[in-house]
């Protein structure tokens, strides 16, 4: 630790919100034991089929927050966390604490989010928009047209794309379908710095997000007369609801207040971070700061973070930030939009009862036990391929339009046949960022595994047979949290930069899984066969994907003429 | 009756061979009503993991039977009907039988199935091949090519295409991989034709099944030369295996032994039809005896037959024979290889329990659950779209290494949708038959429906719909059964002819379900979009489907070694 007055039991809490719940972790300074840990289950999960209060249906595509759930977690999971550490509160010396990126609250000046005032809690767009929130494509499909059209200098930062998800297309969206909500609102916050305005009582915006998420590029974000193009009423975005200054990562944010001391049991005026992204603040976790090391936070998505000593312009990439992850590297971020997500929608929707039962009798999950009747299959034995497209696509071709495919089905194909095709659907979607990244002057030499997916031995040994890497795996279960846990660190004066912190405090397991050459090579041939279907239904070889999109909406409108 | 001297109570009775069980039905000569059913499950099945005695693997897309199930029928379900029906055996003046087609049995000159041999017993090519079994594609192929390339003469009356669930497919895999077998057995005979010989005692070979399954056109079978060519060994196939006298439908195959008296429980010495087809036999039961009417018997396959005036070369039909339905008429005949099969293997393996609870405490069977469930959708509502090939595909394409597809899915994709996309993927199979009829010359102006889907009126709608006919449905439940009677009542001199009889017994409810022009135009759009995918995967664009099936061959090849 460089401040030698610290005591050396010292602990920081990191705080990870996640898409179903939010995770607190206690660690001590000195060498990132990991003390105590405590979970907290949004209550209104993810709102994607009606408003919580007044039952109001959603469109397709909508993905929505509630944002007391947060708040929530800083009253329960943060002192269950410190009570599991056994660590006195006053050892507390400072709280970081991560998000899902692009995921927006619109708020009042003072920070409250407008679907807390009566007039708008019946209102879809008062509430957050979940980054997985896909309603907004026909605004990013403008965004990007323009951008293409004016040959926007931003664009090739983001691969070319901009993706629905993020700040601009959903904030379009607010103003084209709620004019009201637009109007009302101060601010277009990410959740990441809403949570930390919670803490603090000051509103800061993270440089992350603000260049991931936000197209703020060289210093700037995007013109006036380009916002007023795409709608003369969108012309003042930016200076009205998006500007702010931007903080560093790493930096303090300000201190505890007494509100959120109360809340959370820590002691107030504490030190708080500046808001992270989840993924981003997982590579100092793993230890992973150096050119060429990608990291694949596997959960619901993945998102896949590498610093580079080059900047370089990676197809598809979801953006690349100076300074992004560690000060001094250009930060790259590119992701899958759903993977433990498909595993989950199919264990919930595909797997018949007899494979519960069993699961049960024998004390397994139905993944495990899934997992374990394919782990003895050859590569090619089922003979299926699948798109791993069910959220959407926002690698290389950045389209939530895009969906799922299963292809290979006959009368023996069997619940754990679809299950392995689908694990490896989404290594061949890791594979298709890895050759970008790698044909791009941006070489990947080693995967990190990070995330909740590490505890399927099987999905990590079929991703380093069908990307031909070794892969390491984060030593901690809580790779964001303990990231988090280190800004704070770094925020309270315990560490000079997060280098520094990450070499005391991060943990990795060096090349736990080889690629297995006779894998390798079966899987370079199906991976060929991904590639072809990969690009006919993704590029516009047959587009059928968007018109079947297109068909529903127009099937759920008749329905409701 | 044409014949005055025949009791005016006198009964008939049909026996159906279907795919998983025999179904007797005890009919009343003069006015066709069905007085007594039963039905009999077959022991083994569908042989298509392990041999029954030995447990000895079967490789993949094979698909076997044992004789002695069907014999079980006669000994069971015929009694069963009889007693149903409270007739005195004494009425029964006759007994038909109709079968899967192309299901092969080789046999000693006595008519003893190899696989009854001790020294047989553990050899899986003594068994009987079910029409769906597909190990036979590489001789299909072959066979194929060799009749392309020498324009043989028969081809363009199969659609330009044989199937590998044929006669000459399945003999020539025998010879090739088991030449023992293929040594032993004095004849290859149709099960159709082999039913009717443990009736009777006497073995004779029906021109339906020799026409469509056989190859029998203009009086011949392919020529010992081209024979040669495909196998030196293979050139006497037709002389030493195959050829017997022919003997037209609805004649008489002789009279009932007393051996098989006292299995059934009928008077010995009745009359007893030549052997029938399931599909063509229902014909005639539905009245559907004219051109235009096109009869599809849905079960777990569809087959499609209609009589037409002329002759016409139509793409992908399975076969046109003269005089193959009714005398006087070309039959012609196409089909789809999986139709409730892939509905039955879908709730079988892709339906989650809450599904099977809800439906159990609502008194339903999952079908009917499902169906309610997705009845009450939009058209392309579920934005899925489907591929029907889980059986492979002998349609217009005729490959049995195609598979299925499921393209569209979201993680708000629930069971039903897939399961209403695969009802629609079958429907869409139908139109693409129709297409091509039509297209052809042999116009499609009504749509008869036969078989057990018929209780599902949703599907029945979207048949409709789809192709765009008016849907008449036949009104029998048990239609080839009733066929069978029929021809038992011909072949005992009731009826002077088949269409006699059908005028007299057969039944149908004409235009029971109309096309919903809104819906017409919704389907049309996405049968678009199953076209192209369609011709996509199987007509070359991307030849992914044979691969995979190749790479799982590889696969278990490498495992074994």
């Amino acid at each position: 630790m460089t401040d030698k007055t610290i005591h050396p039991d010292a602990c920081v809490v990191g705080v990870d919100f996640g898409t179903l719940s939010g995770r607190a972790v206690v660690v001590r300074v000195r060498d990132g034991a990991e003390l105590g840990t405590a979970v907290h289950d949004y209550s209104h999960g993810v709102v994607d089929r009606a408003l919580p209060r007044s039952g109001k249906a959603l469109p397709p595509e909508w993905a929505l927050q509630v944002p007391s759930d947060y708040v929530d977690v800083l009253r329960t999971a943060v002192p269950q966390a410190v009570e599991a550490a056994g660590v006195a509160p006053e050892l507390v010396i400072g709280i970081g604490t991560d998000f899902t990126a692009c995921t927006m609250v619109p708020v009042t000046t003072d920070g409250t989010p407008l679907c807390e005032l009566p007039e708008f809690a019946d209102n879809p767009h008062a509430y957050i928009k979940l980054w997985r929130h896909h309603a907004a494509q026909p605004q990013a499909d403008r965004i990007n047209d323009l951008a293409a059209q004016r040959k926007e200098a931003w664009l090739p930062r983001y691969g070319g794309l901009i993706s629905s998800e993020w700040e601009f297309a959903k904030g379009l969206q607010v103003l084209e379908e709620a004019p009201e909500v637009y109007e009302a609102m101060a601010h277009w916050v990410e959740a990441a710095d809403w949570i930390v305005w919670q803490l603090t009582g000051e509103y800061t915006r993270n440089a992350c997000t603000a260049g991931y998420k936000g197209i703020h590029q060289d210093g700037a974000y995007p013109s006036e007369e380009f916002l007023a193009a795409l709608n003369p009423a969108f012309a003042k975005f930016v200076a009205d609801k998006l500007d702010h200054p931007l903080s560093p990562l790493a930096g303090s944010a300000g201190t505890l207040t007494a509100e959120a001391a109360a809340w959370t049991g820590l002691p107030q005026g504490i030190a708080v971070s500046v808001g992270n992204v989840d993924a981003h603040v997982t590579a100092p976790a793993a230890q992973a700061v150096e050119p060429g090391q990608m990291v694949a936070i596997m959960g619901t998505s993945t998102c896949h973070v590498m610093s580079g000593d080059v900047l370089r312009e990676v197809p598809g990439m979801c953006g690349v930030v100076d300074g992004g992850i560690v000060a001094g590297l250009w930060g790259y971020e590119a992701g899958q939009s759903g993977v433990g997500d498909i595993f989950a929608w199919f264990v919930k929707n595909q797997v018949p009862p007899a494979y519960h039962e069993q699961a049960r009798e024998r004390g397994l999950t139905v993944h495990e036990l899934l997992t374990e009747l394919s782990a003895t299959q050859a590569v090619g034995e089922h003979g299926l391929i699948a798109l791993d497209w069910h959220s959407g696509n926002r690698s290389v071709l950045v389209d939530h339009e895009l969906s799922g495919v299963v292809l290979g089905q006959t009368l023996a194909t069997r619940a754990e046949d679809v299950y392995r095709a689908l694990l490896e659907a989404t290594a061949f979607g890791t594979r298709v960022i890895v050759d970008a990244f790698t044909d791009s002057g941006v070489p990947v030499t080693e995967l990190v595994i990070a995330g909740g997916l590490i505890k399927n031995k099987l999905l990590m040994q079929i991703y380093s047979d069908v990307t031909n890497l070794p892969l390491s795996v984060i030593g901690s279960a809580q790779g964001p949290a303990l990231g988090s846990a280190m800004h704070a660190a770094v925020a309270a004066g315990a560490f000079a930069d997060i280098r520094e912190a990450a070499g005391a405090m991060g943990s990795v397991q060096r090349h736990v899984f080889q690629p297995i050459p006779e894998n390798v090579d079966a899987y370079e041939r199906l991976f060929l066969e991904y590639q072809e279907l990969h690009d006919h239904f993704g590029r516009g070889g047959n587009d059928v994907m968007r018109r079947l999109r297109k068909f529903r909406r127009d099937a759920l409108e008749g329905k409701k003429n």
